[in-house]
């Protein structure tokens, strides 16, 4: 240590030796441990180099960092139903004694009875109606607490367990991979955004204001002179296919760079995403592991991937394997790995 | 200097030292210096340090730090009339030769002959067939390049200058301290969205995704195989009245804890914010300064100020007098004084 260095300097000079010591320690930690080694990590982590690089020839500014992600599917586990569906059913149940004519008409009749065949046949019109009927009429701050209690005490049919513990642990250590690389990182979910906004946060770190979603109009009124944001029973937006870059768009108002999705209903999100000029990166999950999860794509009747898997190759989208290219597939508990 | 401590200690102790010089330096600055000491600075400042002192009774954590702005007479001008009137009515000008039928029609004939009072009589149905006509057709990258080079030519018609050299010096403070205190700042303006997104930014330091407007229906599409974002003559939203609320749901998901306007058009954005539980500031610019700025309140056409002014007692808002609480309006170059 030269003692004619001033102090002021010397004790930057030794905090850059300190931080010296400690960042590469960090760096050698491997950030997407759920990950097999392999191509498809290897073509994530040379998109994140590439962009985060200062100087680099593909280097983009933080706030341009976006990156977007679909959720059911992509994030969490969306078989046999999408979880919003299983709310909405519980939820008709729950009004089904104010309403009798109910169980007269479809698709009520096959929420009640648990008839997931006739369900199905009452096509998208029918869900949309379903999902109308069971989540309109109350207060933005009444729905989340429905929604809340409902998450607490809901279990998988299979898994046995809560909903909200089947997030995929490898996709949560890319949501945090990003962030720490100064991307923001956005859901973009044909499911309710009023819905995912209660859990968002918790489960992946996305706050509310980065949740975008199908969503039912609201009206803001006085009721009993407080006022409330009130639910109609009328679509707003529904957030899925072309809806997707609409819905990018309209909330975000810049391109994203990264874009995340498991089923033809984000084949525009990825179009949008990467082609526009500059380094890309769309990335498909496929869902090919019976054994920890599910295995569909071309005829599923959620979630069904089939021209964007038939289109991958020519767009360079990378295509992840859950089967092989995950170590593991849910995260343990509610809040790991974070 | 204890030369057992061993190094890295040491090193962290001089860190730490050099820091608490700086540190009281930085604070003992004014984060706003072109509001004068009074009632109205010290509530601002109350009101901050009440919402970030960690462990106080009023804490709210960061995430939940939102902060709403009003653009139009609350960031900038907004006499004699709203700036994206002006740049509609260049519009309906630069488009009037593909549109003969225009120079017969109201209130594109007014716009085209600059007939202030016949435009103003067609009202607000009027302004809207305006804007739509004058807004649409193109796709986001286009849009966004038209008003970029509008932006650069056009000036406000008494001050002789750039719009954009029209915002308010006092205001960008206090965008910039509540983001110096780990708020978020977002703009929720009747203007439209994609306009305001093109000047955010730059004038503002505030993000394309935190601007919230009225708008039009958007569809994606192929143009000649390219996937563009295309804008139609439609309303989507229009984000004014008791639309601002619906607005901050939709796009924020979360009630702010502070909210900035200075017309009726914000009273309901004023009382959502304000009437949670909590401490909350709501804040309400009037424009007194006629040598400075303008003077106008009760029955001016544009930003017409009268409920709000009425009720800013009983509800608790602050009234900003742009005469007596400002020591200067306009901030003096397009990036000053960020």
């Amino acid at each position: 240590m030269n003692a004619r260095i001033a102090p002021p300097l010397r004790a930057a000079a030794l905090a850059f030796l300190v931080l010296s010591v400690t960042l590469p320690a960090l760096a050698e930690t491997d950030p997407l441990p759920s990950w097999n080694e392999g191509p498809v990590k290897a073509r994530i982590v040379a998109f994140v180099r590439a962009v985060t690089e200062p100087g680099g020839k593909d280097f983009v500014p933080p706030a341009k960092r976006i990156a977007v992600f679909d959720n059911d599917g992509t994030l969490w586990a969306e078989q046999p139903m999408y979880f919003q569906l299983a709310f909405a059913i519980d939820r008709v149940r729950a009004l089904a004694p104010r309403h009798p004519e109910w169980r007269r008409k479809q698709p009520f009749k096959a929420a009640i009875e648990g008839d997931m065949k006739a369900l199905a046949a009452s096509g998208e019109h029918g869900l949309i109606e379903l999902v109308l009927a069971s989540h309109a009429g109350n207060t933005e701050g009444e729905f989340a607490q429905i929604v809340r209690d409902w998450v607490k005490t809901a279990r998988h049919p299979r898994f046995q367990r809560p909903y909200t513990e089947l997030t995929f642990a490898p996709m949560r250590e890319l949501l945090d991979y990003l962030r720490a690389n100064g991307f923001r990182t956005w859901i973009v979910s044909g499911g309710g955004v009023e819905f995912l906004r209660v859990v968002a946060e918790e489960l992946y770190g996305v706050p509310p204001e980065q949740v975008i979603g199908s969503s039912v109009r609201t009206r803001y009124e006085l009721r009993d002179g407080k006022p409330a944001i009130v639910r109609l029973p009328e679509i707003d937006f529904i957030d899925d296919k072309a809806g997707k870059p609409v819905g990018i768009h309209k909330f975000i108002g810049r391109r994203p760079i990264a874009a995340f999705g498991n089923s033809d209903g984000d084949f525009q999100m990825l179009e949008w995403t990467t082609s526009a000029p500059g380094v890309r990166l769309g990335l498909i999950l496929h869902h090919d592991d019976a054994a920890r999860e599910f295995a569909y794509d071309r005829k599923s009747a959620f979630g069904r991937l089939d021209r964007a898997l038939d289109e991958t190759g020519r767009r360079g989208w990378t295509v992840v394997s859950m089967k092989n290219d995950w170590t593991r597939v849910f995260a343990d508990t509610r809040t790991a790995p974070r």
